[in-house]
């Protein structure tokens, strides 16, 4: 393997949900004792996760499951965030102790949480070693200067994101999350998801945790130097992760495939899943249809990206709190469409 | 009471929810371990059902309970509907064993839901007791030609309204749900809502269980017969409700009202729903700050209504089925919002 190559495990092309069984899908919804069409989105969800289970009507959505991965970025030592770096290793904390948004709805709905550290510039000390055993490093470098990962690095991340994601896999998942946390993870995966959709960085650079004016120019402007920074190499999906990304938006984009390719549906939460979902269906075409979107956020490079998939977003709720914790707000939507397929009588019944 | 005189019960004005509180459950939110507002409408939700309880954090809403009304309307024989009125009874039968969309939302979620017979254009043999004894009559009158009820038909669903509603509260609600069953509900909701507004009837008539072409210009025709044949006691809100309402509709004012005099919050459903608030408010202003939005309906009177009033829906997902069923699908949303309130760690804790 040439320091350029990515890994060789991306399995490519990704085989499509079972159009077959989504028509068969359909044809079930129909015939259920209701105005036809009238459950609306959750009709769209209840087909598209038969034909991920390739079962009419599908199984219950029992186990769903999170992987949480942390991380810190380089380029937050340079004004794009309105928090500092520290509260990422707090915010670690917190999720041990169950008092996260994530980890609160997660409780609530009965979602398996597990929250990884990637790359949080911290030791994170009395943090359990199933949470830390997967670090890369201390924070990305800031991709403005200088190349977030070295490649080394981005396989090591990529390896742990194929790792956590098939024992998640291996202990059943009938839909996964991917949620993501550090400060300032809005700035690259907004250069993510420009990069991919070939877009300007005023169009995909946004607020992140509540930056404005004079400082959101200057994300704006970090995230363009970036992309200026990389130019062509930004073509190449495995590439612009090395130059733009981090540990845990890598291990990310191994997590979406890794799924993908082992039938799990996926369901995208913010920015961040986003563009770690673009970043996968580019290395390994078809990992776009695993996905649905829980919810819109105010993000501006999300909403492009959904857009350009054609992804109608379960929630739109003006979240923009990350962890996941609109995927997993948006969970019993998803979960109501397949028990509603499921118990139903049928209008041959009335 | 003279003949035309609304019931004595209507209690005016209703208290407001606590506004002190709401500012302080804000400055609450304010403190929590996210980025500022990041919850977005989750935390609108949160401060409501704060001021509503008088309480920071609020009680987790553990007692949520819907009611659905069911009644047949005497409009359904002159083509406004995609469904004969046989469906309705069919569907009374389909609730009792537990496999209507609402039946199935309220299992998912742990809600208690009861359904009551107001105006069911069948003896309804076999159905339990406690289902039809409140039956005011088989159907109301088509509207477009004649009254819908007599005054006296109207109170009695009132009262029925009141103690099933008083009931409900009595066993402990900390949310409530109206939801209304019965082919042909939509074409009085819109009569209502157009009154209530003053706008015209191609303004608020919408395909309801599926009408299109000249079905809907049908459909949109007799409203604005009925309007016309009612003229100015359209103006006045309890003769709205005996000329264009029906029992089921009247009994849904009257549970409005009941609860939001009880300081019971209420999640809106579709048009009926909000046909039904939007009269409340007018017989007893103040009802309405007592009630959020659980779905945005396809109806176009509804989301008139909604923009009135200001309420911003918590779900968007193209849903019509009635029932109730929209605002059960959005239930967990509004637990999350105070389950995030009463468990996330401060920033101060970090």
């Amino acid at each position: 393997m040439t320091d350029t190559a990515p890994p060789a495990a991306v399995p490519t092309p990704i085989p499509a949900p079972d159009q077959r069984v989504e028509r068969l899908a359909r044809e079930h919804l129909d015939g259920l004792a209701k105005p036809l069409g009238s459950l609306g989105r959750l009709e769209d969800l209840a087909a598209w996760i038969s034909a991920c289970q390739a079962s009419v009507p599908p199984r219950p959505l029992d186990r769903v499951r999170a992987i949480v991965l942390a991380g810190d970025h380089g380029v937050a030592e340079h004004g794009v965030s309105a928090y500092p770096r520290e509260v990422t290793p707090a915010m670690v904390h917190t999720f041990v102790q169950g008092r996260a948004a994530a980890t609160v709805l997660a409780a609530q709905h009965g979602i398996d949480l597990r929250i990884y550290d990637l790359g949080v510039d911290d030791d994170l000390d009395g943090a359990p070693e199933e949470v830390t055993r997967y670090k890369v490093r201390r924070s990305s470098a800031p991709l403005h200067l200088t190349d977030a990962l070295t490649a080394d690095e981005a396989r090591q991340a990529w390896d742990a994101g194929v790792e956590i994601t098939a024992q998640v896999i291996a202990d059943g998942t009938d839909l996964l999350i991917i949620g993501d946390l550090g400060i300032g993870n809005t700035t690259p995966s907004a250069c993510l998801i420009a990069a991919s959709l070939g877009l300007p960085a005023e169009l995909v650079t946004g607020a992140g945790t509540g930056v404005a004016g004079e400082a959101l120019q200057h994300k704006t402007d970090l995230v363009a130097a970036a992309l200026e920074r990389v130019g062509d190499r930004a073509q190449d999906p495995w590439q612009r992760l090395v130059a733009l990304g981090s540990a845990d938006l890598v291990a990310g984009v191994a997590a979406m495939i890794t799924a993908a390719s082992a039938r799990v549906p996926i369901l995208l939460d913010g920015l961040i899943a986003v563009a770690e979902a673009v970043t996968a269906e580019d290395l390994a075409p078809g990992v776009m249809a695993w996905c649905r979107a829980g919810h819109r956020s105010t993000e501006p490079g999300q909403r492009l990206a959904l857009e350009k998939f054609g992804l109608t977003p379960v929630l739109d709720a003006s979240m923009r709190l990350g962890e996941g914790s609109g995927a997993l707000a948006a969970v019993p939507l998803v979960r109501s469409a397949v028990l509603l397929m499921r118990s139903m009588a049928l209008l041959s019944d009335l």
